[in-house]
C-alpha cells in the first residue's frame, strides 16, 4: 500500500512541479498573441475565397500550392520550398444525376447525390437496374450473386449517432464508401449507392474517396444524402422492383505534377531534430474545404509565424507542412515520409492538424510510453485553456509514414461534435468557422511545439 | 507526509468509488436517448422560426407562453401552470439612425446601431452633437463636466480578446453598457455610444440592457458594431469637433402581464424536495434568441422528457421552468424566488442553462464545500461525455433568488468561444445551432439531475 501511495504521490508531484512559472507566461504570451493578433482566420478567408476547392490535380490545388509558398515567404520564414509528388488526378465531369425511375408511389424521384472520388464514371449512357439494400458487407456476402448479380447495392448503414466520439462513428461506417464498390462487384452489382458519412438528416451528399480491388471490375460508385437514404430505403422496402438510374462523369485521369509545400525555422541548439506541424493542402471539388483541412494548413502555417512574433528562437527546427492529396490518394506524406528516410533526417514529432478547426480539446498521441508520460505531465500547463484530453492514441494520415522512422505521432484534437455536419460537403465553408475557436487551435499547437521545442522529447 | 498521502489516497479513492456501473449505465442511456432520439433541437427550430423574437411584453413573449405550456402539456408532464407576473414593456420602434454628420475626409457616415434595451428615445428630432470617447468610468470623471456637459459620450473599451473564458471578457466591459448613460448623464451628456459587446469585429451592433440610475436625467444610450466603434474612435482622434445625429424610437411602455411556465414530474420518495432546470424564454427583439436563450428553455424541457422516455420515475420532483423577462428586468426570476419563499417549497438544486447550445464542458456551482464535493465526485461518470469543468463558481440569473433559500446554484457550462458572437444580434438564429452540441447539453444536465435525483445533496 505505501508502496501505491508513494507512486500516487510521486506522480503528482511529477505532475504539479511541470507547472513552470516561465512556460505558464510563455504559454499565456502565445494564446494572448494568438487571441488578439492571429492570422489564421485571415489566411483561412483567403484560402477559401480566393484559391476554393482544390482537389489534387486540379487548377485550385497547383493555385493553392503556390499560396502557401508566397504566405510563408512572405513570413519571413528561414526557407521556404517545394516537394515534387506525382498525384492522382480524378475530376467529378458534370453534375451527376441519380433517380428513382419506376417508384409506383411517386413515379420519378431525383436523388441528391455524387460521385465518390476515384470512382469511374458511367458515361453519358448511365446505368439503371433493381436496387438491393444492405447494411454490412457481411448482409451483402449473405445475399449472394444469386441476389446482387446486376443489380446497384445500396449500401445503408448510418455513422452510429450515440458514438461521443464523431471520428468513431465515421470509423464506423466508412468501409461502405471506401470498399463498398469492389465488395459489391466481386458478386455482379452493376454499380453502388452509398449513405453518406454525415450524422444528421441532410439535403446534401458526402463525397470522399473509394479505393478499387485489385482484378475487381469498376463499377461506379455515388453517395446519397442521408436524408434520400432515408427515402430511398423506404421506398426499397415498399416496393420490391425499384430500379434507380445513374449517371456519372467522373473519370480518373493520368496522374499530374503537384507539390508538399514545405516552410522551416531553423533550430539553434539540435537543429537536426525536427518537429513537423501540418495539414493537407488538397481539399475536396464539392467546397471551400475551410475545415478540411483549410484549417489545419493555415494553424500550421500560424505556429511558425507565432513563434516569430514573439520572438521565440526554436532550438530545434521546426517545419509547417502542407502535404498534397490526401484525401484521395495520400501521395503527399508518403513522399515526405520517403524523402525523410532518404535523407536521414530525425523527425522527433509530428503534429497533424486534420479535424477541423474548432476549440481545442487535447491531442491525442501514439509514441513509446516515456514520451507521451513526458507529454501528458505538461497536461497542468494546457488545461487553463480547456486543453484536458491527452488519453486517446492517434495522428493523422500524413504523418503516418513518418512513424517507422520513429517520429511520436500526435494528433490536434479539437472538439468534433460540428465536423460530420460539413466534412466532404458543399457547405464546408468559411462561415462554419470561429475566428476565435480557429485561433485557439493554433496556439494549442503553437504551445506544445514550444514545450517539445524546449525539452525535447527524450 | 502520510497524513497527506492518505487524504490524497482517500480523496482518489472517493472518486473512483463514484464510478458504479449503473449509474455509468443510466447515465449512457440517456446520452444515448438524446443523440439518437432527442428532441431539444427540433423544439427549438420550432421556437425560432415559428414564434420568433419574444422580448417581455410582446406578443411574441405571449405566444412563446403558450408553446411552451402546450409542449409540456402534450409531452404528458404530470403538472404544467402558469406563474404570473408583470413585466416591462420596452418596444424598440422604427429603426435607429446614427452618422457622423461633419466628417471633413468622409463627410456623412452611417452607423450600424441599436438602442440599448430600457433606453429612452431621441424622438423624431433626434439629437446632435460632438463626440467624446473615453474607455472607461474613471476616464470619463477625470475628464469632467466641463468637457462632457452637451456631448455625446462614447464608450470604446472592448471586451478582452485574450480572456479564454468569453464570458470573464463580457464581465469585463459591460458596465459600459448597463451604467454608461447614467454616468455620462451626471456630467451633463446628452446621449451615449457605447461600443458592441462582441469580441470579433462585426457588421452588425449588440443590443442589451441598460438601467438608469435614480435622480439622474435619462439620456438616450444605442449600441454600436464593434467595426464602426473603431472607425468612429478613428474618426474622434482625427477630427476635433467630429459630430454625430442620433435619432431613435424606442419607449419604455406600461408594465404588461406575462408569466413563467413551469412543467413539474412529481417525486416519487421526498416529493418535497424540487430540482430545478431552467432557461429564459424572453429574448431580445433583433433575432430568434437561438442560443439567447431559446436553447435553455428546450433544453430544461427535454431533461424532463428523457426522464419519461427512459421510464427513469424520478424520487424528487423535477421541474422545467421558463423564466420570463431575464433581458431587462428578471420579474420572473424574482417571482418564482419569492413563491417558492412564500409556499416555503424546498429547492434543493437549481440548473440554468443561459450561456447557449454548445458542447457541454461542465457545470459551474455555488453551493456549500460539502453539496460542491458531492457532485464533484460526480466527474468520473461525466469525463466520457466531455464534461470535466466543475471548478468555477456559479448558476445563472434567473435562478438567484433561490440562493437564500439555501438552493445549491448550478450553471450548465458549455464551449462558450462562440457565444458573444451572436449574443443580442440578428444573427442568434437557428442555423447557428449545432444539433448534436444542442442535445449533449440537455443529456448532461439530465445526467446530473439524474444524480442529484438519485443520491440528494446532503
Amino acid at each position: 500500500m505505501k508502496k501505491i501511495l508513494l507512486i500516487l504521490f510521486l506522480g503528482i508531484h511529477a505532475m504539479l512541479s511541470a507547472q513552470n512559472p516561465q512556460d505558464q507566461k510563455s504559454i499565456k504570451e502565445i494564446f494572448n498573441e494568438a487571441l488578439k493578433n492571429g492570422k489564421s482566420y485571415q489566411m483561412l478567408k483567403d484560402l477559401c475565397i480566393n484559391i476554393g476547392p482544390r482537389l489534387a490535380g486540379s487548377p485550385g490545388a497547383a493555385a493553392a500550392v503556390e499560396w502557401s509558398r508566397h504566405i510563408m515567404e512572405r513570413n519571413d520564414f528561414d526557407s521556404v520550398w517545394l516537394q515534387p509528388v506525382m498525384v492522382p488526378h480524378w475530376v467529378r465531369g458534370q453534375q451527376e444525376i441519380a433517380r428513382v425511375i419506376n417508384s409506383k408511389k411517386m413515379g420519378t424521384v431525383s436523388l441528391a447525390v455524387c460521385a465518390l472520388g476515384n470512382s469511374v464514371g458511367t458515361g453519358p449512357s448511365g446505368v439503371s437496374a433493381q436496387v438491393v439494400e444492405v447494411k454490412s458487407f457481411d448482409e451483402l456476402k449473405q445475399l449472394g450473386a444469386k441476389t446482387v448479380q446486376g443489380k446497384i447495392v445500396f449500401f445503408n448503414r448510418p455513422m452510429d449517432p450515440t458514438q461521443v466520439n464523431t471520428f468513431a462513428a465515421y470509423g464506423g461506417a466508412v468501409d461502405q464508401r471506401v470498399g463498398g464498390a469492389s465488395e459489391a462487384a466481386k458478386l455482379g452489382a452493376v454499380a453502388v449507392i452509398v449513405r453518406s458519412m454525415g450524422v444528421n438528416l441532410e439535403d446534401y451528399p458526402h463525397t470522399g474517396s473509394m479505393r478499387y480491388a485489385d482484378n475487381v471490375p469498376k463499377i461506379p460508385a455515388i453517395a446519397v444524402s442521408t436524408k434520400h437514404a432515408e427515402l430511398l430505403s423506404k421506398l426499397v422496402r415498399e416496393e420490391k422492383e425499384l430500379q434507380v438510374y445513374i449517371e456519372t462523369h467522373c473519370e480518373m485521369l493520368d496522374d499530374a505534377p503537384s507539390f508538399n509545400v514545405v516552410g522551416q525555422l531553423n533550430g539553434s541548439e539540435y537543429k537536426d531534430e525536427i518537429i513537423d506541424v501540418g495539414g493537407h493542402l488538397d481539399s475536396w471539388d464539392l467546397a471551400q474545404g475551410a475545415h478540411d483541412d483549410g484549417a489545419g494548413c493555415v494553424q500550421a502555417i500560424e505556429v511558425l509565424r507565432l513563434f516569430k512574433m514573439l520572438g521565440i528562437k526554436p532550438k530545434r527546427t521546426l517545419r509547417a507542412v502542407m502535404f498534397m492529396n490526401e484525401e484521395n490518394g495520400l501521395r503527399g506524406g508518403m513522399k515526405y515520409g520517403e524523402l525523410a528516410k532518404a535523407n536521414k533526417e530525425k523527425h522527433i514529432a509530428a503534429i497533424e492538424s486534420d479535424e477541423g478547426g474548432f476549440t481545442p480539446r487535447g491531442f491525442s498521441m501514439t509514441a513509446d510510453e516515456p514520451v507521451k508520460t513526458k507529454i501528458k505531465n505538461w497536461k497542468p500547463l494546457l488545461e487553463p485553456y480547456g486543453l484536458t484530453d491527452f488519453e486517446h492514441p492517434g495522428g493523422g494520415a500524413d504523418i503516418g509514414p513518418l512513424a517507422p522512422l520513429g517520429t511520436a505521432m500526435i494528433g490536434f484534437s479539437p472538439d468534433t461534435q460540428r465536423y460530420f455536419d460539413y466534412h466532404h460537403t458543399p457547405v464546408d465553408t468559411i462561415d462554419k468557422v470561429s475566428p476565435r475557436e480557429l485561433e485557439m487551435g493554433a496556439a494549442a499547437m503553437a504551445a506544445l511545439v514550444f514545450l517539445i521545442d524546449k525539452y525535447g522529447l527524450k
